[in-house]
């Protein structure tokens, strides 16, 4: 498929066409990640699209929460949900999506929702590239709402906040953050905080943990954003306290809508164009293997030479 | 001190200007470390020295354990040890040796033996470069046994074995590799793997853990430098077991010292020198910030604009 034939499925709305340009922009050769970023300068910035970085332990019920939610959402028919899934520990086959399809059945079965893990990629930047790149081809295809989804254990969650609007940190009911496996720092990031699994037995911890997680978000400042985080309590999996979730969603994007979001996203970019120009750097460094085999000798100091050689 | 006084007291083995000149090697001043630099190209470089990396989990005994076999080995009149301990994840005052030499007490009330840990300082290469630094200067010293001691947890071992001649593995009696927190890749590296603790109660699970991971080695093939990882059982704490140990470092120099030593150096300085490029590239990054910061506009796609900036 040419980019002008990309372009048009994209859009009216032809999913494989997305796909495809997805999978362009997860390549490693230059030229076709380049024609990625053409069909995304086409369409230009999409600015009334929420981007909502979910995060949390393994076994939180990340999928199931994003499921419900999305479910909700797409009652509204104006709303078109993409879930971008994010997992750089394992190693995605390119456009497998059956993992995720299967853990989100029934979201992945309407036609306003589009589902798809970023593949781990070797590439430049990374996951987060590959996923940066995603949200922007979503939004051209008219999806307003999309889920960053983090999969693995061990990332970066700070990247998933540097690729969202709104961050929403999902706990387990008991259990301190250490227990659960929560970051430092990530609390700080977090708008929403949502504890899930409020059903059977645990119905009265998670109100007690909601409690405990909302008063030390009292003494907390707020976020930048001057947004006081929210701590809601839900049940993903028996589909309760949903719509009250969304409607703190809904308050958060009309708060930050007037200024702070775009700016944030501009603040966005620069960041990324800051890890653009480092990996640039970087990739140079294989270039100069063959002055440093032939300089080095007895003596030479590692320092002396690198500077030598820059020079 | 002028660069010529701290040569002259260098030379005449004065401590003091030593830990000056280590001081300067670890000062984020280019300047200052230009000092160093050229206090250590005054001397060059010292080849009948043995760079011995020690690491394993926290409560190992590493410090008994370079204590005793640092005390047995100054019974060489020809020999001086230097103890270098890298901690990243704490902040070693500058110049603050006494946590150290309050762990090492009699090693540090002998002449022949100098301790010090490494600043964890925000300069360039971080740590790692500072103990570079201070190994050669110490060399430059005259001591001739360099002992670098992994003391935080968390950090690059494989940087450790970077700077060694000599890899060396301390395990306890019992207790699985993740148990005790090794790391994967490790037992690749290790030269000598040391089952410390081997006294009272742990006696026989110490031989047992021995015998373990004798059979464990030998089913993989050779180090590169084509020899055979050794296990040694050793009480630091009674000083049992240390003169056998010496005598397997002793073997192992004898094994690498024809040929693969000096080979091995010259490897680990191309390594150097590529981190040092690397970390000259990236300083660069800041400059970039201002031109970031005019030519960010809506729209403009990161990969974009990094392109065009380094153009």
């Amino acid at each position: 498929m040419t980019k002008e034939e990309l372009i048009k499925g994209i859009k009216t709305g032809d999913p494989r066409s997305l796909s495809k340009a997805i999978t362009l922009a997860e390549s490693s050769l230059d030229s076709k990640q380049e024609v990625a970023l053409q069909i995304i300068e086409h369409f230009g910035p999409q600015k009334d699209t929420l981007r909502i970085g979910v995060t949390g332990a393994p076994g939180v019920g990340k999928s199931t929460f994003i499921e419900a939610v999305g479910v909700e959402i797409l009652k509204d028919p104006t709303k078109k949900i993409a879930v971008l899934s994010i997992d750089p520990s394992s190693e995605v086959s390119q456009g497998s999506i059956l993992g995720d399809k299967t853990r989100m059945n029934k979201l992945s079965s309407m036609d306003a929702a589009y589902i798809r893990p970023s593949a781990s990629g070797n590439n430049l930047g990374g996951v987060s590239k590959n996923t940066r790149l995603a949200i922007l081809l979503c939004e051209a295809a008219g999806y307003n709402t999309i889920f960053i989804e983090s999969v693995g254990v061990g990332q970066n969650e700070t990247e998933i906040a540097k690729l969202s609007d709104l961050f929403v940190l999902l706990i387990s009911p008991g259990g301190g953050d250490e227990l659960q496996g929560i970051k430092r720092g990530i609390m700080e990031v977090a708008d929403i905080i949502v504890v899930n699994k409020a059903d059977g037995n645990n119905k009265s911890q998670a109100q007690v943990t909601a409690k405990e997680y909302s008063m030390a978000l009292n003494l907390k400042p707020k976020n930048e954003n001057n947004w006081t985080p929210k701590v809601v309590v839900v049940s993903a999996h028996k589909r309760q306290g949903i719509q009250p979730l969304i409607e703190k969603c809904l308050d958060y994007n009309k708060h930050i809508k007037n200024h702070w979001k775009q700016n944030n996203r501009k603040e966005q970019m620069k960041y990324w164009t800051k890890k653009n120009i480092e990996y640039l750097l970087l990739s140079k460094i294989d270039q100069y293997s063959d002055t440093i085999e032939s300089s080095i000798e007895n003596g030479v100091l590692p320092e002396r030479l690198a500077k030598n050689i820059l020079e």
